[in-house]
């Protein structure tokens, strides 16, 4: 990238800063975007989340997350969709008009019927999202969170729900690391255009440190993340690139440093 | 299952034996095949192996592994495929018709490259196995190994390849834990009948362990072993069935105690 114009700071890539210091620290370097999520947004509290932010000018690309739609029983269905509400009301607070919908994983050992409880649960939550000005961004993660984390796994699923719906509020998010092995996935992208609502990126590490927590700073791996990045301009996407890295070592140098090793990398590798 | 007639045991699920012993303890125990490892073979040597074979009168039902095609350069190629070559020999020493193929992970950040090496790899050991009575068994890894083990990451990318040679000596091997996430497998299982040269069991465990030695035991994971196995039935599949579970856990139990669990866990859940 030529300049850092697009460039937005996940939360979880500094988790080493509170979310004032996160502010702070994106503001002083001139990052024009953060991605937030719910958990951190809900210890300094969303009211004072709100009044950090202007006094910054730093713009929310995106809240992290809604989802987790597969469910052990109708209590717990419907406990769901009553926090997926939420979650929307905060990113239209944060001024944001994209939510992450992170699906959700297997319950009762059952695929199918998990996979099919995401797409009961989009169509619960579109109508409310929608009538909060609020987009829901599915991301369809590795397959290796297939388990305990999304049932949906590659863009392709995650193409074929949206275009079930076929709606303006509903498309999806990619993250480099979770769809760059896919032999599909540059027909998928341009499959998916005009409905990308994100774009993230990090990188493939060798060996890999952590499942969870072992992403790669952008040129660490093996991700051709720049052939990505072109392959969603070529599809519309021109809005924030997240940078999301969850990694324990990055997490162990002050936060400043992390902050400007993801804006050198961002210029380089992205 | 009914009865343990098509139980073959992977050799690195009982990894605390040595070949002696684990041919002495699937003899004892009444399991019909082994699959083996070549590093384990080489550490007895083929000759002992296959001398110790006849004794008990168990049948190897694969051999792992060829493959690794993709190569950083002409030197590395070309020994990748002489150490192929010595891979069917000695598949076709120790009596079994398939050698099931890891193909190998990304070399210089060039994922369609590294793709397009292993059909080239294959293209070059088909003939010779063919001529030496050896199947190539293509075996799709999940996807978390495409960086350093296998660019083949799903059943349809594997069945493209099968589809493209159309060759009775090349089909796939479809192990539960690499592909139970695929939102495709079912349909591609359907698609790869006559052409599959293998079965392997295992589980998957939340949370997930260790990327590589994190197997579980059939029934303590989410995979819907079962239903995959009457897939691959349906499709024709007929052949030994192999546990195949690395786990640190597993290893460090007593073998013996191991292998009935395996009896016991392959009778209930696959």
């Amino acid at each position: 990238m030529a300049s850092i114009d697009r460039l937005s700071i996940n939360q979880y890539t500094l988790r080493q800063w509170t979310l004032p210091e996160l502010l702070q620290g994106c503001s002083s370097e001139d990052v024009p975007w953060v991605a937030l999520w719910r958990d951190k947004v809900a210890e300094t509290g969303l009211k004072e989340t709100v009044k950090l932010l202007e006094g910054t000018g730093l713009r929310v690309s995106s809240l992290c997350r809604g989802g987790f739609f597969p469910a052990a029983g109708p209590e717990q269905e419907s406990s769901n969709r009553a926090e997926n509400r939420r979650a929307v009301d905060e990113a239209a607070a944060l001024g944001t008009d994209t939510l992450v919908l992170v699906c959700g994983g297997v319950v009762g050992r059952d695929l199918d019927r998990s996979r099919r409880m995401v797409e009961e649960g989009i169509a619960d939550l579109l109508p409310f999202a929608t009538a909060t000005g609020v987009k829901l961004g599915i991301e369809p993660l590795h397959p290796m969170f297939a388990a305990d984390r999304s049932v949906i796994v590659s863009l392709r699923q995650a193409n074929r729900i949206v275009e079930a719906f076929s709606h303006p509020h509903l498309g999806v998010v990619i993250d480099v690391y979770h769809v760059w092995w896919d032999p599909e996935v540059y027909a998928e992208v341009t499959r998916v255009a005009g409905h990308i609502l994100g774009f993230h990126v990090n990188d493939w590490i060798v060996p890999l440190p952590d499942v969870l927590n072992g992403r790669g700073m952008m040129g660490d791996g093996v991700i051709e993340i720049e052939r990505l990045r072109a392959a969603v301009e070529r599809a519309g996407y021109g809005g924030p690139i997240e940078v999301e890295i969850f990694n324990e070592q990055l997490w162990r140098a002050p936060g400043i440093d992390a902050l400007r090793l993801v804006k050198e990398r961002f210029l380089r590798f992205v």
